[in-house]
């Protein structure tokens, strides 16, 4: 069972909030309350999105295959729960919360102390069948680099007819979207 | 003739060196090191591509812009520029190269005052023909976002195989690329 350099994905972890907030923190809303259209994501609903994967998702189901193994699927994700996290929030508390919310998290997954044989066991997702805690704690920091790839193309797309006839060299502006993120 | 608004170009434009820098500095290797496969960029590529269009993209074909409108095609932008920047250079000397060379370019862009007259001015692209200053500046930014986007893919891409069935939700890993970004 390969599994996966632990390290590596907490040193991303650890990155994200900040990465964010420096990025985002006091942007005019130009750039971070727009979307992509109907049923996308503006910069501020992602971040509620990641706020509530801090709240349902990663740590959550890494108690339930610590503690119930294959024996119990893991909870579907909300992804409209953002909706909730949002309500009444300026991006600035976002920001501030997913902040807390990843370093209590990253508190919880050092003190696990998990060790390899740890990382190749097994649980159950209501969709994908079996993975195991290798695959979802390295998942947990792809879902940060989906989501800043995401926001990099939701703030280009609002640019789209400023930048002339660049957009035919602009990567970004070419990239039609891969789901809801 | 459309200008956009210079305030949210700045804002953007100033935050990008410290959203690297909070993302990228002191990452493990694994993430920064390595592309996407022959004549692709690793993320520590990538730092040295936006130093040299700091070098001799953006503020230098501004200049020629005020000075020589459409009389005076901008030269060509070397792609592959960065090979020369990057040499013997770790990821946080180019972060922190990065950082100065865009504060110092921002500096000179906020004294030149330009106004919405000024933003209209035309320029000559060696291979898109007329543009205009706005269309320059706003290209800027847009500029910063798809190589955003791209770092946030190719770093993703290094955890292609780790995160196991969850491939199929993670957009970033249906993300084929779109030209070098």
């Amino acid at each position: 069972m390969m599994v996966h350099d632990l390290t590596h994905t907490v040193s991303l972890l650890t990155r994200t909030p900040a990465a964010l907030n420096a990025l985002l923190r006091d942007l005019p809303e130009r750039w971070t309350s727009h979307n992509e259209g109907e049923n996308t994501w503006s910069a501020f609903d992602v971040v509620g999105h990641l706020i509530h994967g801090e709240r349902t998702d990663w740590m959550p189901r890494a108690r339930i295959i610590l503690q119930f193994g294959q024996t119990q699927a893991f909870e579907p994700f909300d992804l409209w729960g953002q909706v909730r996290e949002c309500q009444g929030k300026s991006l600035g508390q976002l920001l501030d919360e997913f902040a807390r919310l990843r370093s209590e998290n990253l508190d919880e997954l050092r003190a696990l102390n998990l060790q390899p044989e740890d990382l190749a066991l097994r649980g159950r997702h209501p969709a994908l069948g079996v993975v195991t805690l290798s695959e979802l704690l390295a998942t947990w920091a792809v879902h940060d680099l989906t989501h800043l790839h995401q926001i990099s193309r939701t703030m280009a797309h609002q640019y789209r007819e400023d930048v002339g006839p660049w957009s035919a060299y602009l990567g970004v502006l070419q990239c039609a979207g891969h789901s809801s993120s």
